[in-house]
């Protein structure tokens, strides 16, 4: 599964730890940035993030920034991503199961390594439940704000 | 404040119960709906939120679902909105202090009910601490997918 990996600054120091991780379990892994922990603005990254799974070249994506809430509202802009904010891992089960989220969002300031790893694992785990959560899927891929602006 | 509240039918209990609580603690609130616990998707009323914030009827937004994942996803589809996802009071706080966050979203089958309240205390009580953290904040309102779409 090709994954790409966007942060801010507070959490450049995770994105690095995670995407190695991913890299060792076996994963195809896209290191979006940044390059380094000098500041920059969370929305930069997400949007590279939402483009990446707009565009196919990743299936999924992690997005991590001090509070994981910045990097997760810039994803969501995006018609195509859909990103969840988790803190722990039955969370981002559901957001598989339920919303097909193809995007994780943690705060590197307030969600620890090892419950990220768990998250993670639990996110790319899980799959799809479809039935009545199809048409409410769809809905998250076509909002109304995007047919005023067609 | 005027603050709007939305849920799906999962949450259609809960949101029954904040409004009311809102209510007593002094505020305006707009319940926009669902009306009963019939099944409703829950992206038709993140969408209705978003634009009660992005019209300027509500200047603060409680959007609830079973998880918090899929309406906070909807509501962010908006530009005008920046929705936080938590489950405990420091990330509402934060949302408000480095994001400026307009939306609280919140998991009913997730967060119980005195947990919920005390994040929208927090959420209703920060101010945006502004510096640094503007031009970030200007750059979730300009996403640049509405850039492609104008």
């Amino acid at each position: 599964m090709k994954i790409a990996i966007a942060s801010d600054h507070a959490a450049f120091a995770m994105k690095g730890e995670i995407a190695q991780w991913l890299l060792e379990i076996g994963h195809e892994v896209a290191d979006l940035g940044p390059d380094s922990d000098a500041r920059v603005d969370y929305p930069d990254y997400g949007y590279k993030l939402g483009a990446a799974i707009a565009d196919g070249s990743a299936t999924r994506g992690i997005a991590i920034c001090g509070s994981g809430i910045g990097i997760s509202i810039a994803v969501n802009r995006h018609p195509a991503a859909r990103c969840a904010l988790v803190s722990e891992p039955y969370s981002a089960t559901l957001a598989r199961e339920h919303n097909d989220a193809n995007v994780l969002a943690l705060g590197a300031r307030l969600t620890g390594i090892d419950m990220a790893k768990v998250c993670i694992l639990s996110f790319l785990a899980a799959e799809f439940a479809g039935d009545r959560h199809v048409g409410r899927v769809e809905k998250l891929s076509n909002p109304p704000i995007f047919a005023n602006k067609a």
